[in-house]
């Protein structure tokens, strides 16, 4: 129902013919559409969670509703030509309903199912012919220990609503099944996703844009480094990767996502688990997300075309943008909510210290491990990058102490 | 007079601590800074000239008011932390009165006066040491006789009020004087500028910065291929430039930034006239702008830092960015009204042909003339840079046939 505080939503004042985009969630992905689409003359209206969400900060057209309110996502439809998603928690069953009643969805239900259920996706990445870990649907703790045939450790995650490191458990041994029995009760008989624990080296990760055309175009393979299961900075190229497997790699996700029927833009996260060789590809699929992702903030500064651009290009139908990397290597460094509360004064402090720094803010509220920005820094000398891009994170989770100036007593 | 039905402003619902840039003048100008406000997180107020206007469509903020509305830009002043302006059209009473109520103007009203009137910016530019063409004041026929001291065609200019190449008339010579008393009669005793015609070769220009604290930093040089009074394109930086002349124009604007007290970005429109000799710099200036200027809207896909995200880091006294250009070459067209109508339909095109053609477009409504965009391409190969652009100008105006396709018949 929607509430009746709600405005009714208008179409956006543009010039006739202006294609208009809708995307259904506010946060810092549909936030950083803003720029490509004011610059390609683009209208776009946001569903936003809240009046002062990321995105509803910086669009003329972001009217406050849920994700999983019908009328509210109708009213969306109406007033734009195509819709897309800031993220995967719109319910499959309203989205069902949006696309029985003509609304242009991109990506469409049968794909965005992916992203949404990973049991739907490591079915479909092994229909594919795609390396995927050993898995096996799960619903009990006698399931789990015949999954695991004393192989352990074993990984448990729930098919849907995970990320960033939530939703995934490691289970250790048949001593760890305490912990994997409370998840089976809570799914109630649902079945889990168990995967075997992969040993790999790094982790990677592919974009790849594809437009209902059907034309496809993918970026540079990166490495995506993680702490604690968050991705906290991204090597764009991927240093020192075997060209075959980067190849392998950009060809399979191109091929998924048109096996998919993919339309915008398509993470795939990867395990690097060796060098190719005959019966081994040399990595295997972690997961797939079908938005704009983390993996691709680099593409904002490194790229001809960044991934915000190429998804509505995508969405809308448009001849996609050239993925090429404007420099030889692009370091992103995640920002999280640290001890450094006032961001402003922060990125002053960054600016002050590195002039080629390229700030991204998000427009949040600084908490503690939440993701409030990125930096970027291009160039030639891929250690200097990356000394650049820490110093930068450094100032602005307030982990490293200000750059002393002369005349300051310690 | 506010208008009744304009609604009071608000500060905008941004996080703590977030700095806000008030725009007087809702144009592509302050259009174009959306994305890099977006992406350093500030917060931004534009007072647009109707809530259709270019700005006003991408911004979640921007009351409708008139630039010459003293209580409206007391209103901005008042939700923001810094104003600043999208055009040099605000009358210097209203910013004189700003001024004494302390609001931060940026540029302050005695640096914009040298882009608002065209005699304070000669004398300044004399005072400076600077090269000019020969100029002077003049109110009537007579003395427009005597400044030309038989030499024509002399260049008479209104000091306020001009751009592409209204407000500039060349008279001839003493049989084309009967037009020119037309513009004294209209003066009505206030003294226009009159200018020796320049002999020169090519028209350049460069931006530069200035930030309250003191930083300075500018562009390189670029050349602004003009048709009519117009800019049609931009090459950055301008081919086979003396390199001590491009060293010269640099310095002098970026002193010419500390002299006039600049705050924000300063464009310097110049008339290459020889090679740099003893007693001939080889370049006069032309013209001054106070604020982001077409002349460098490459810097967008051609620099480090663009001038939109340079102008907001300057107006709010953050430290300025890298100015360094990110390929050999940029060539920027602009996009002018032609005969395509749907500018939609035709930037398809532009991608369609090509990948790496970067789209530029101010939501305005196509109108012969009219600047509606623009496209820039970077790489390493001058002339097919030139091709491109030309290319993809001609399929945005409609001057070019679409590429046919097999098939199609003539």
């Amino acid at each position: 129902m929607t509430d009746a505080a709600s405005p009714a939503m208008s179409r956006p004042l543009v010039p006739q013919g202006t294609p208009i985009v809708g995307i259904v969630g506010g946060g810092q992905l549909a936030r950083m559409c803003a720029g490509p689409a004011t610059e390609l003359g683009l209208g776009v209206v946001v569903l936003a969670e809240s009046a002062d969400a990321a995105a509803a900060q910086v669009y003329a057209h972001a009217p406050v509703g849920r994700a999983d309110d019908l009328e509210r996502l109708q009213e969306l439809a109406r007033v734009c030509d195509v819709v897309t998603f800031d993220h995967e928690h719109v319910p499959g069953e309203l989205l069902a309903v949006l696309e029985s009643e003509g609304v242009a969805l991109h990506p469409a239900p049968s794909a965005l199912l992916h992203a949404q259920d990973k049991l739907v996706m490591r079915r479909a990445l092994g229909e594919a012919g795609l390396p995927v870990p050993r898995w096996g649907e799960v619903t009990s703790r006698a399931e789990l220990e015949e999954f695991a045939g004393g192989e352990w450790p074993v990984v448990l995650k729930t098919p849907r609503g995970g990320y960033d490191g939530k939703g995934v458990m490691v289970v250790t041994g048949a001593d760890d099944l305490g912990r994997a029995e409370e998840w089976f009760d809570r799914a109630g008989g649902e079945p889990l996703l168990a995967e075997e624990a992969v040993a790999f080296g790094r982790e990677l990760a592919v974009l790849v844009a594809r437009n209902p055309s059907g034309e496809v175009r993918s970026w540079p393979v990166v490495h995506t480094v993680q702490e604690q299961g968050i991705c906290t900075r991204v090597e764009a190229p991927a240093p020192e990767l075997d060209p075959d497997l980067a190849r392998d790699v950009r060809q399979a996700a191109e091929q998924l996502a048109v096996d998919l029927g993919v339309t915008g833009v398509m993470a795939v996260e990867i395990f690097e688990t060796g060098t190719p060789a005959e019966g081994d590809r040399g990595w295997v699929v972690n997961e797939l997300a079908m938005r704009p992702h983390n993996s691709g903030h680099w593409t904002q500064d490194g790229a001809v075309t960044d991934q915000f651009e190429q998804h509505l290009r995508a969405v809308l139908d448009l001849p996609l943008g050239d993925t090429s990397p404007r420099a030889a290597h692009t370091v992103m460094a995640n920002v999280l909510g640290g001890s450094a509360e006032d961001l402003h004064a922060a990125s002053r402090r960054v600016m002050a210290q590195d002039a080629g720094a390229r700030l991204h803010l998000y427009g949040k509220e600084v908490r503690p491990g939440r993701k409030v920005g990125h930096v970027t820094v291009t160039g030639e000398d891929l250690d200097g990058l990356r000394r650049r891009a820490t110093i930068a994170r450094g100032l602005l989770e307030g982990t490293d102490d200000a750059p002393t100036t002369e005349g300051d007593t310690p």
